[in-house]
């Protein structure tokens, strides 16, 4: 099956009117650069990368700039080499300058390397959980650029790791097919949103099963403190809480609000700092123990990770499944967590975050991990009647997917709808 | 004064064809995406960032999604509030997302915001390093964002830096009138050259009175080994020799390489690993001392050399003058080094990073460091020929620049005969 054509559209939906989504920091228009590839045999592959409005055109021209890789190759030949493909996309020798591996060039590579994924699994006609689930531990290491970690994670340490979870693999499996994967929701309390709809929305949320919950915090302790007072309320002494501060605080000031903050008993406390600082986390996850840091929605590669997981500065690993390149990617990140043992939960939300983590954290239980310990996968109630297969959410757990595929093919009259800037949806 | 238009261009310079420029993992064409803002009076403002050919037409378009925070507004509102503007361009709530501060967005940053420090120097009738000479260290220090960085350098202890150089700078700027900055040269050892060529170039930069090289090294250690022995033969014992493997290596293997390479007494390694490995860094600096570690050119932004220098990871800073956002990012991070205690020996070659950098390094010796010990600024002699105010070099030392601006205006008709793709040099 031969790669004809690689396509990518310019998908925002106008979420900041509500101000959903709204953090410390973002204020945005959910957005998807959302890609398509066609074949020779009609089958045809789907993948997004997750922008925030302005710029999603950006990432639409670096898929452009990124298709030569793909066009013309076949999904056998791919498939078979997917080291070989993942570098000669992240490796090309005059591209590489304006990474390499992050930033809008890494987050156009995840929507590609998602769509191949997704064309594999239509063509094995299984999701792409249970076609992850299905390779043999060779496979799954042949997928995997090695190129940075080998210090902490080499191809036959990655190996051993999955060969031992071969055995009860089955069972595991079972289990989430019976029971799915667990999540918690972040749609109660966005930054944006008064008190009065924070208190209504959780009051839905633990009518609905909700057993954890993230509330957004911001620069203004005093407010932190409040809403902090208002979820803990509203949803008991014994359930989750996390807080998302969205990078928001230098180092001294995140150990200050943290402190403050931790009457209100959080769980984790979730982007404290910059991103690309590691050694500050170390020093916030040192001193505000055992609350738990958690990040890295906005961590660019497998590279960021390693250091993470090396300065012990993070308990939860949030991964997104666009940022950092792909599937190929987050099984590296993946295997690295299982090493250090460091519990992996998803970022989700924005556009087809939600239908994405699923996939991967199913995969993690079964073939990684083997454990649900401290492990919930994020979950927003947003977007997902834009999806032709989209996420299920029963009794707070994700649903295993069934359908064939990554669960991110979008329905034609969304996609035409929300297209920028012509559609129907921006003209109005 | 008036910004009233921001143009950007597509300028490539077709160098692969000659293996210019070549290293162990890139292979390019040098490009520029080059910014003009046209004001109300007359008066015209140029900036560039460096790429290496594919891609540029994606800082080109950053450009034109950045450009919002800059049109419209006055220069004098500008430099009045430097901080804020660094910020507004930043930390746009919806374009952050596809960054923050890193990659495609943040180089498009740095073209951005050196262009407004070339229209300021130009209306003061001053070369950028002699305005940032004669600012006060409370107005330097008003440029800086010093968000995620306040754990190592406060805007106290910045301003208590400048001050301490005031006493003596005259006598450091009447220093660098007569002598310039000392400078090394790339230009004899790029990893494509026969041995042949790197030998003639040698004798030819050693006529011309160069006391410090830089040769290019790869994965292949026999390879590295054979060109180390030519350079020491050619430039001989006593003159400066440093290694660049530009990242070709995971951190075991250049520890390996560099102990082998340690009988040819390299003064420093530079990028033995990812830019974004400031553990794996901090690792080979300790096993290979007291060889020098160096890195920079691809280091996103402050965040990462704040770590670099926590973690003693260098012992060389190199920062970008493009990738880092510009003059303002760069000022925080001369500032780091000096408290660090960590030379400054800034990247350049390229496009316009020559004309850029003898602008930083005479201000950090003027105003931060006060030192010449273990400083060099890269020099490449490509492509000169097509800025209107080119740097010179004599006696291997940048010579301080007299003209207004940041000597990055290019010739017209260089512009015209090299943008990308519908120019002469393209078309034939």
């Amino acid at each position: 099956m031969k790669i004809t054509d690689v396509r990518a559209r310019d998908i925002r939906f106008p979420t900041s009117r509500e101000r959903d989504g709204s953090d410390a920091l973002n204020f945005g228009d959910y957005s998807a650069t959302y890609v398509t590839l066609t074949t020779d045999q009609g089958l045809e592959g789907n993948g997004l990368t997750f922008t925030n409005g302005r710029g999603n055109e950006l990432c639409v021209a670096a898929v452009q700039a990124l298709k030569r890789h793909v066009i013309g190759r076949s999904l056998e030949g791919i498939t078979a080499e997917m080291r070989g493909f993942y570098r000669d996309i992240t490796g090309d020798t005059q591209l590489r300058w304006l990474g390499p591996e992050k930033g809008i060039l890494h987050m156009s590579t995840g929507a590609l390397i998602n769509a191949v994924w997704d064309l594999w699994a239509k063509r094995e006609g299984k999701p792409v959980w249970k076609l992850l689930v299905d390779l043999s531990p060779e496979q799954i290491v042949s997928c995997i650029d090695f190129s940075y970690i080998t210090d902490v994670l080499s191809p036959e340490q990655a190996l051993a790791i999955l060969k031992k979870r071969l055995a009860d693999k089955d069972s595991r499996e079972a289990e989430m097919r019976r029971k799915g994967y667990p999540a918690y929701t972040t749609s109660t309390a966005w930054l944006g949103y008064p008190d009065e709809k924070v208190r209504r929305l959780c009051r839905e949320a633990l009518a609905q099963g909700w057993n954890a919950f993230k509330m957004k915090v911001g620069r203004n302790l005093e407010d932190n403190l409040r809403r902090a007072e208002l979820m803990r309320k509203e949803i008991g002494q014994t359930r989750l809480l996390m807080m998302d501060a969205n990078k928001c605080w230098d180092v001294d000031e995140a150990i200050r609000q943290i402190k403050a903050l931790a009457r209100f008993d959080p769980w984790w406390i979730e982007e404290p700092t910059s991103p690309d600082d590691v050694l500050g986390h170390a020093a916030i996850a040192k001193a505000v123990a055992p609350i738990g840091v958690a990040t890295g929605e906005m961590c660019q590669n497998r590279v960021i990770f390693k250091q993470l997981l090396q300065a012990k500065a993070i308990k939860f690993l949030q991964l997104d499944s666009c940022r950092i390149g792909g599937v190929n990617e987050a099984l590296a990140i993946l295997l690295m967590a299982e090493k250090f043992g460091v519990a992996v939960c998803p970022h989700a939300g924005g556009v087809g975050l939600c239908e994405y983590v699923q996939h991967l954290s199913i995969f993690d239980y079964v073939a990684v991990s083997a454990s649900l310990k401290d492990r919930v996968c994020e979950y927003v109630d947003h977007l997902h009647q834009h999806f032709i297969d989209p996420c299920v959410i029963r009794e707070a757990r994700y649903v295993a997917p069934t359908a064939p595929g990554y669960s991110i093919s979008m329905k034609p009259e969304s996609l035409n709808k929300y297209e920028f800037p012509a559609s129907v949806a921006w003209q109005t």
